[in-house]
């Protein structure tokens, strides 16, 4: 096996566990237990564990991307790719992408106060999820698609904002019925707002 | 000082430490160091690092709901207290009530998969706060302040899933702008609904 293939397995195995039990709760003994490597096995992809940890991050954040953007294709931009994304979010939290939730939510409460080596990371995560929202409101805007929009940043943040919420209530309260009203109540509202 | 002054004294040191660094990130090392105890001082109050954990989750959600308390206080059920409930929670985002943000968000965030004892005590909690929004969305209702609602539950998640979402994202992007905006939206979209 590649160096490359080897490192990226480790990230399969890894992304996971930090994804679950957070940084602090992951040890490289769990790590080495998961990937059935030798510390020395593992020191020679990833110089430490803040290392590991971050690039873990990066490979779960692609996931995500691509399980985004695997939902959003096809789908022409501005209104009718706002109203795909609400939907693909719902199923988001039924399924998560990697198993333990959003590693932006997981990790963005972690890093906030605790891991400043992953907060600038999390940060370009949430810009580039936001900035895709907001060229689709944009859009939506300027094809006449939506009508009293006047800030569509506003917009944007109400929907990741009542989208990630409803993911920290549907797994707080262990119940999928939490989303499904969110999603739900946006796509009202962005009907409404139909032009 | 009594038995149960000292208790409290140790919570109060206590429950900022596990609400930034989460229970994993926290030693009783730490605990120990932030309230100048002996090990055997603080397991005289606590029998385990989970029971403190547990106590201090309970203690950071009484402060968070008197601060909420506080600051409905006087206002007639309804529609005046769900806006003086946004108002305050954009307040809350901005000067956390315990140190490192919502202590709800970052309990269930941390305990979803990994702290099964802290797991039902969250969800007790997200349940409190969920139901008093819930019951003011129906007063409001019941006193034909607000039209076009025919279900309470579905405000009442926006509403939170919106706000905690908010928090979470002014917390990630390190600026408070997300959650004016997202507190301004919500303004606008009750005085919308206002019958």
């Amino acid at each position: 096996m590649k160096a490359s293939h080897r490192r990226r397995a480790i990230l399969v195995s890894a992304a996971p566990i930090f994804n679950r039990r957070g940084f602090a709760g992951t040890s490289i003994a769990d790590i080495l237990e998961a990937t059935a490597l030798e510390k020395g096995g593992l020191y020679n992809h990833f110089a430490s564990k803040e290392e590991l940890a971050v690039a873990a991050f990066e490979y779960a954040f692609d996931e995500v991307q691509a399980y985004f953007r695997d939902a959003l294709a096809r789908r022409p931009s501005g209104y009718a790719r706002l109203v795909a994304f609400i939907d693909a979010f719902e199923h988001y939290c039924e399924r998560p992408v990697v198993a333990g939730g959003c590693p932006l939510a997981n990790a963005a409460l972690e890093a906030d106060d605790a891991l400043p080596f992953l907060r600038e990371r999390v940060q370009a995560a949430f810009r580039d999820l936001r900035d895709a929202i907001v060229r689709d409101v944009r859009r939506a805007i300027e094809k006449h698609e939506l009508r009293g929009v006047d800030d569509a940043e506003s917009l944007s943040d109400l929907l990741i904002a009542s989208l990630e919420g409803a993911l920290l209530l549907t797994r707080a309260m262990r119940s999928r019925s939490h989303v499904r009203r969110v999603a739900q109540s946006l796509r009202v509202m962005l009907s409404g707002m139909r032009a």
